[in-house]
């Protein structure tokens, strides 16, 4: 039997100052609460105050693409971790057979984020000592069941024992919000709040788009017929999300390009839309425009803007056709800001009313375009490390990139971007114990001294979050 | 006489703990046999029990482009260390003076690849034990001299000192690979196998390509006047080397793009280029086409598929017109691998009979569309860091970069993809500590446990390559 | 109170071992002179021996875009630091207001660059022992005020105590390099020379070309009416700019592309330009194709040649209507080396009189391109890490990204390219506490000894740059 390793000075550098120094620091943070500004919880577990997750099955494997995406790439088939067909074929259901093709290949997370946080879950949250392997699968298996059934591990309590101060979901522009409003209604004081994504009514392309704008009519009750009455029911959804606590929005787009159209030719595009005649030209500048429409209406309505891009979807057509969205298909593709995002910020840039989080999945960015930018504008701030860059090694290159020339000030802390419940613990943790470890290599090499350590550490878990996320007003 | 300093515990972190399980990983596998799976040592060596390597100058220098493209870069001309020249022309050939050359500028290696590999060989190899200089240039040269006359210091002598399990040479698909029949013949039990390499007869632009595809009609016994009949003689190749003992092709372009031509169109550009007619268009789509097509018959013969891309051949023109190919001319460029790869990928990515293994020259596709597409296709794998990141601090950014996201278990170990016989052991001793060290920088941060990394470093350093390549199976 | 951090072993890894050697190697050349080969001050400074700095904020905020653009970054208004507005609209003149708005922002600098040359500056040339805040921003101001006012602190005093043996400056080609003269004239002995940048009169849809050019003709007295006494009127000035000590030529580009146009497409576009009806493509061509030309002109009169592309110029249409040029908005884009310099390359790469400095903002083009450029072609050399890499984590990634392959010897040293003339000998001890730094990683590694290890820090710190500037010839 090996125990799980989780060393409480683990992710330091190995230097014995720098080591305590870090340690010093995470501590002064490893208990403040949890800030949760952008991730992609189902708010429906906080809903019904006795919702449950399931089997161990369903909570760690089945939805998560970072786990069976690798599982995948090493010749397990998706049918066989229970992962659903779209057209309802016939996959496992065996929970503890999915489990156990798991657990034997649980050594293919060896130094990988998912393994991290999977490590620390299973012992912290679950009170599981010994690594998971093919043997005891079975009896791990039974542990964290007979847990799930208990209300100790409803997601409502989790919430609390996982000291989250806030936590915001990521919501359609159509969605009526109605587990916020049980949340809400419920007279439970967890703080979870929506987030506007109108990505499904603004990429004209996307499938479904034409009842998407039904919807829109129809939650918004403004008729949707031509740009200004698209425009004029957006603004009405996010004066509702805003109603319902959202403090920012969401954009994605394939590339971060950015222009505006006259009124015309946004119009022209929009009919085209609706009689099915658009084309993707069509889409990338209309896309394109929104994005810099929506930072008008930022300005306007104070929601803070968030622009993820540069993520290829579906890449994999065979396994989109069969299991649909969000199956470890997912793609990075290089990016370009410096040109792209001109239009927008030559227009809103300087404008002080707007905050304008930038993500990307293109590392190079760090240092040529993002830092540059943000270092500059006022309206510019640079989202955390995300998706495969938010591991040990993906956040060390982001802060030694970034903040030389970004300066700490012009970043936002940290997002965990997860749908994943029970790793939120373990994602910022991790996250607070790099940027401790980040930090004391700076103290050690005399760049900064304990005196502004102890503020940056601060900053890092839980201040810049707060500020740039605009949370502390109601 | 300064002596060349090669300490037992070098190229290790310095902290105290992370050098002592970096050894303790690194003197687990540093005696295990070389598995050299892809490589360009000449066959030639082998097939005569007495070949030898001629003069110092003819092992060290004259052939190896990694160290006089640096002596041309500080302005000692090709001429004067014996690089022949295309029409005859006259080059030094004194290798006496070759070598004064080459000891007097001995310091332009300091720090680099060259430098560490030309230490370990001098001194492991040679024995010699002074640094090398203009002052004693005479003395290791008659040092080395003698020794190279020895029986103990022919190629086959070396192999088995060097305790080399298999090497995989790389053939054209031309090539009747005498000198592999010659070794198999001979009754030598050293494991040496071809490569399949079509190039030569797939780049339809490429000079000689007409007397290529001769050859190829007359080695293959299809008579090739068409793109059927091209494919057909192929296929007879492929399996003739897989007859010789051959694991695995290898293919080369100037960019990852992949494009599957309907049969019409890979005809018609097959006979213009019959016809002395083919554009660079064609080309480049005929060679992203026939990339696929080399997938389709991996999945039915079982050879490995590796694929080079990303090198700008021949930069220097005036260079090549005088010295031809391979002088150190050779330029990397940006390479995109998400939108190029995904003909390829929705074709055959999802079939885990297909190994398709991806090497690159442009770091910044590690954690942006390599890893994540390693992370997830079944059939891709990825080379390791190849070319001018084969060095100590390239290997590391590999590692921190590719294997969070990929895993340890998609990559495939290590390719020592080398000229240079001599400098096998000191390759993948370097490789193996860069390893050790990388795993030991885990554990000393509570990454992964002493279980976990004595697993790893035997992965790196034997199991991967043995697995990837295919090499249990006689 | 809290005093200005400033460790003696500042800058250097925690490893007691390396930590030793680094400072060894670094006390090796800490007070060795100054060489500033590529700069930005201004020569008048140096013309009157009694010039002044200013007031504190004069000298150490408004002119320095590094600091000024990182407070607009976090919303401060540039007229509320009183950078001056082209309209001579009202900007701040209290400078005492502004020197408060910079001490109360001063934690913004934390872990930047900036903060760490204003630390060093402060305490080092103006003896501030306190770290700077809101309430000691009036006392501090008023010791460097009392400071400034002294005759140890004009220009030519503080160039002898910097211990500057050589300073370049940058001069437009229609300059007639009258402080230059001045200096000269004036009998002090300190060595300033200028630095011919024609892009002024080379790019020809520059605001106010028109005028440089009759300014050129006036300044060399060749009439310029055509390419060919174009040609010629450059060819005058670098012989005038030669006969004032100049070594070296500096052009910028948006991208690094080279071509050679024909004579007649040369004097084809710059008719067009004289008539005002120069394209977009004409200035893209005309540029790429003077940049080759210039590589001719150096061949001929032996400047080195300095070529800086990759910065998107005045990226803030607003910022820079209101406020002009070098305000803090100029952002990289990508680059691309191999196939933009191979024109010029293959023209004069193979030149060993040739000294071709290349410069980039596009981080990823060390590894990929231009190490691999420099490791071959005897006309290139590498210049530092520039502007936003012009850091501590910056230099490190250079020194690790390129060496390996280019070699240190196909590098030239730090260049400080600054306007901030009190920051020169900060900017150059940082440098040369991060070469020590590097080396001593090695050494500790064993990759070099100390006997090569003593030699590089030289080469670094000193040798490097007045070889490749070619200082040593008066």
């Amino acid at each position: 039997m090996t125990r799980i390793s989780l060393p409480p000075d683990r992710y330091f550098d190995p230097n014995p100052d720098q080591k305590r120094i870090a340690m010093e620091l995470y501590l002064s943070v490893a208990e403040a609460p949890v800030v949760s500004p952008h991730g992609h919880v189902d708010p429906r577990l906080f809903a019904d105050p006795d919702a449950s997750f399931g089997t161990p099955a369903d909570l760690l494997i089945i939805p998560d693409h970072y786990v069976f995406r690798m599982l995948y790439s090493q010749g397990v088939r998706l049918e066989d971790v229970g992962v659903p067909r779209v057209d309802g074929g016939l996959v496992e259901q065996d929970h503890r057979k999915i489990w156990q093709i798991f657990a034997e290949n649980y050594h293919l997370f060896r130094g990988t984020p998912s393994g991290m946080w999977l490590n620390h879950e299973l012992h912290d949250v679950f009170g599981v000592t010994e690594k998971l392997n093919g043997e005891n699968a079975q009896a791990v298996y039974d542990h964290i069941a007979a847990l799930l059934a208990t209300p100790e591990y409803r997601p409502r309590a989790l919430f609390k024992r996982f000291n989250i101060e806030v936590m915001c979901t990521t919501d359609t522009a159509t969605d009526p919000l109605i587990h916020h409003q049980q949340i809400r209604e419920s007279g439970w004081d967890g703080d979870i709040r929506p987030t506007f994504r109108p990505d499904a009514v603004v990429n004209i392309l996307t499938e479904g788009w034409s009842e998407n704008i039904e919807n829109l009519s129809q939650v918004s009750s403004v008729d949707v017929h031509s740009y200004a009455t698209f425009v004029q029911a957006l603004e009405n959804r996010r004066a509702f999300f805003k109603s319902m606590g959202a403090k920012a929005t969401d954009h994605a787009a394939l590339t971060p390009y950015t222009v505006e159209l006259t009124p015309a030719e946004a119009e022209a595009i929009f009919v085209r839309a609706l009689r099915g005649q658009a084309t993707a030209e069509d889409e990338t500048r209309f896309t394109a425009h929104m994005i810099v429409e929506s930072a008008r209406m930022s300005i306007e309505d104070g929601l803070v803007m968030q622009f993820h891009s540069g993520s290829y979807r579906n890449h994999n057509q065979l396994l989109f056709e069969r299991f649909g969205w969000d199956k470890g298909a997912d793609i990075p593709v290089a990016s370009e800001f410096t040109r792209n995002m001109r239009p927008l910020l030559n227009r809103y840039g300087n404008d002080p009313r707007l905050t304008l989080i930038l993500f990307t999945l293109d590392e190079t960015t760090y240092s040529r375009e993002l830092a540059p930018l943000a270092g500059h504008y006022p309206a510019i701030k640079l989202g955390p490390a995300w998706w495969f860059h938010d591991s040990l090694n993906g956040m060390m290159r982001y802060r030694r990139q970034i903040c030389e020339t970004a300066g700490l000030c012009n970043t936002v802390g940290f997002n965990d971007d997860t749908r994943a419940y029970p790793s939120i613990p373990a994602r910022h943790d991790l996250s607070r114990r790099v940027d401790a470890n980040w930090i004391a290599g700076m103290v050690v090499r005399g760049v900064v001294d304990m005196e502004d350590a102890r503020e940056m550490i601060v900053d890092c878990a839980y201040r810049l979050a707060i500020k740039a996320y605009r949370l502390l007003t109601p």
